[in-house]
């Protein structure tokens, strides 16, 4: 029998609807989702935490509490981006493992650790410290494809998780490229080398995810992630609906159907009327392009959106040819945020202007190793070319940082923000929006932006300059 | 190794932009279609032959000849409905065996033939005919759900196929309800007691169709129906970009993804520049409720319209508990045109005005017999309700039509419109449609209706009077 972790509350509508169900949308069914018999509900983290403030203007810690009130019995979970923790960049450890204390104290019981570049010490600080509070610890590996990405990469990198005692492997495939074959064999093996337990979480954006979370599940997967539908399918997580029946009788999830079907009316209202804009039909349908390019949806509309504002969008099979090559002169890194960024604005660069003959300030931090150590060798040649004769660093990249709660405390409490402990993490993490939020809560005038987005904000790094498209 | 059956040009088109697609959409792309590697393709038959004249105005026969000039190598394929033809009622056997004669001398190879009621009286005519001029053909069995669907029930249509000489068995699940174990049982069966080839049809509606065609192809499918994306999943079939990537290596087709991807980028710009006002987020996107209610997407909403004329809307969760009933009574027919019409309108009749108070015409006429036997029998005392002390007929429905087409030639021969053989057929089938189109082309008039479609056509019956929907 597998068992189920429901995306609802965080996966599904960042993938969706732009990170944008409140917590007011939650409470309603919180009760009904913590008695249908989840394992546990990923609610928290991953792009969740800053969405909340920026555009709802909620305080993420509250909506936390919030749920923890109402779902008593199903463990909550969260996904930590290991040393970026719910960032886009390196935080020094102090912040790290403060943070882990506070969510924790706050209702979280599981901690998902990733790295984008699949380097254990980037996720260290985070999961010791989580094994130590008493939490249980998913340690993920970020599904990627490419010639280094043998089954002995996979179990070395399982290795290392183990070695720091994490209860659980997360086969993490954010791209969509999980074949059910693939996903088959990744669990056999990991179960029959280890026993430990494992879940696969997986998109449905290239169409595969039904058939690989079959195939996951016979291979003795433990727990696979699902969303419910409506909120599911497209470039979220499957329904738990369809993959109910998917599975064979003697390894269906003991889950409430009818619940489920209450709560498919409630969210179904909830789109109809609130989300409505934010469904766009490209995110809803499966996109087969992933599978052409082996290019993630969100990294290719970024090319299409960065090639267009520089006039160039005739150039675009050059930079699918080009993205590869970078990549693998790269060192294979996994093509998601921030490497995604790093790798395909490098390819339109060296289109357009020739080969690394312009180069970001990002990729240069890259192969310096300040994002973490690649899954494959960077050769000297590239090396030089990119950073000329700088030395690459070898250490851990946090080790470079100096810690900054305390002093991140003390501006706080001197600009009079401070109501609590968990403030002084919000700003650590992100200072700016942070600060204007605390300004507006003390004027008591918090309420969600008025906004008509156009769909995700993603942000472009061009030659070192953001831009928001 | 399983083959494909690629059904872009006919069920892609015809599930989720109403059967709009032109000949002239297709011909840019016949050739490259015809390089891929596909076992054959279905072109023809079901919607295409009444939309094509309707709304394209364009003769269906036209299509078919063209397509074949361009398709040289690729088997063609077409849907026949048994009695019904293309149509939506029985036709005389002289009308049915003209039809398949030249349907097969314009160049259709493959005949598939289903009932919507599995009765292979009224199948049994076009496989006879078809096989007699030479062509390959695949007798369907409708799949659906109900206690009396057993595994026995299934091998009895399939004993009542092999009788007629079919090639090759397609298990056909028009409401997306077929799970991959299913389809592995149903398929590991055939295989077993048979020997013969077998076929899978599924839909992408419910989002289990991924998931059973591995299941289906590991148990020895010999072909699966797939279309390419964008025109697929959502109500129509699985992208074949995804379900080659969904198979183990060693089933995998032998078909050229290049000239794949070519096709895809041709239909993304004719379905984003001429089709997006039809195709809408709820065609494209996983609809998991006809797992809950076991209806078929279209016949739910054809309830919903319904009731919204009755201004009854609010009675929509009694009616969903009526169907069941009502389909057992009636014999546990597979829910799919007309029978899906005639189970809905009479549940909300019973509904309304009490069980069996009102009975349409058509529940009379299906008591009757008039469309053949049910799966199971229908009980004394309902048939005593709802046909009072008529009898029922016991032979075949078609053995009480008198033959038409001599008629019909003599008909469009006074009118001055008879150009072609093919034309007789056209009037047999639809009159109407075809007297109008006959006067335009005299005229040198031909062009598509100008329309503002709202979505598909759907007829429903209340009372015996028909509605547009
Ligand atoms: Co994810
Ligand atoms: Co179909």
């Amino acid at each position: 029998m597998v068992e189920i972790i429901d995306t609802t509350f965080r996966d599904a509508h960042q993938s969706l609807i732009a990170t944008r169900m409140s917590t007011q949308d939650m409470l309603p069914i919180a009760e009904k989702m913590d008695s249908i018999g989840f394992y546990s509900m990923e609610v928290w983290g991953g792009a969740t935490f800053d969405a909340a403030m920026r555009f709802l203007r909620e305080d993420p810690w509250e909506r936390l509490k919030l749920l923890r009130e109402h779902i008593k019995k199903t463990k909550l979970q969260m996904l930590l981006r290991g040393q970026n923790i719910v960032g886009y960049k390196h935080y020094p450890d102090d912040v790290v493992e403060r943070f882990v204390e506070l969510a924790y104290k706050n209702g979280i019981d599981i901690f998902r650790v990733f790295d984008a570049l699949n380097d254990v010490r980037n996720m260290k600080v985070a999961i010791k410290k989580a094994k130590e509070v008493g939490a249980e610890v998913q340690g993920s590996i970020a599904y990627t494809t490419g010639p280094i990405f043998t089954l002995d990469y996979y179990m070395k990198l399982v290795d290392e998780l183990i070695a720091l005692d994490v209860d659980c492997i997360t086969i993490k495939d954010m791209a969509a490229l999980l074949t059910p074959q693939k996903a088959y064999e990744l669990v056999r093996e990991i179960k029959e080398r280890y026993g430990i337990k494992v879940n696969v979480h997986t998109h449905s954006t290239s169409g595969l995810a039904v058939a690989t979370y079959l195939k996951a599940v016979e291979a003795g997967a433990d727990f696979i992630d699902t969303a419910i539908s409506p909120l599911a399918f497209g470039t979220a997580q499957p329904g738990i609906q369809t993959i109910y029946h998917v599975l064979p009788k003697e390894l269906r999830p003991k889950i409430n159907l009818k619940t489920i079907y209450e709560i498919h009316l409630y969210l179904r209202e909830l789109l109809e009327k609130k989300y409505d804009h934010l469904l766009n039909k490209k995110a809803l349908t499966v996109n087969t392009d992933v599978l052409v390019h082996q290019i993630p949806g969100g990294m290719y509309s970024n090319l299409i959106n960065q090639l267009a504002e520089m006039k160039a969008l005739d150039r675009l099979d050059e930079v699918l040819e080009e993205i590869p090559k970078v990549r693998k002169e790269l060192g294979y890194p996994p093509l998601v945020t921030p490497t995604s960024q790093i790798v395909g604005t490098q390819a339109v660069l060296n289109v357009l202007f020739g080969r690394y003959k312009r180069i970001t300030q990002e990729t240069k931090n890259y192969v310096k190793g300040l994002y973490g150590e690649p899954p494959a060798e960077i050769s000297e040649e590239i090396k030089k070319l990119i950073i000329g004769d700088e030395k690459p660093i070898t250490t851990r990249p946090a080790d470079l940082l100096e810690p900054m709660l305390e002093k991140c405390r003390k501006e706080l409490e001197e600009r009079g923000y401070l109501q609590k402990e968990e403030d002084v993490l919000t700003y650590c993490l992100f200072p700016q929006v942070a600060l204007e939020f605390f300004e507006l809560r003390k004027q008591g005038k918090l309420k969600p932006l008025k906004e008509k987005p156009k769909g995700k904000i993603i942000k472009i790094y061009i030659g070192g300059r953001e831009y928001e498209v």
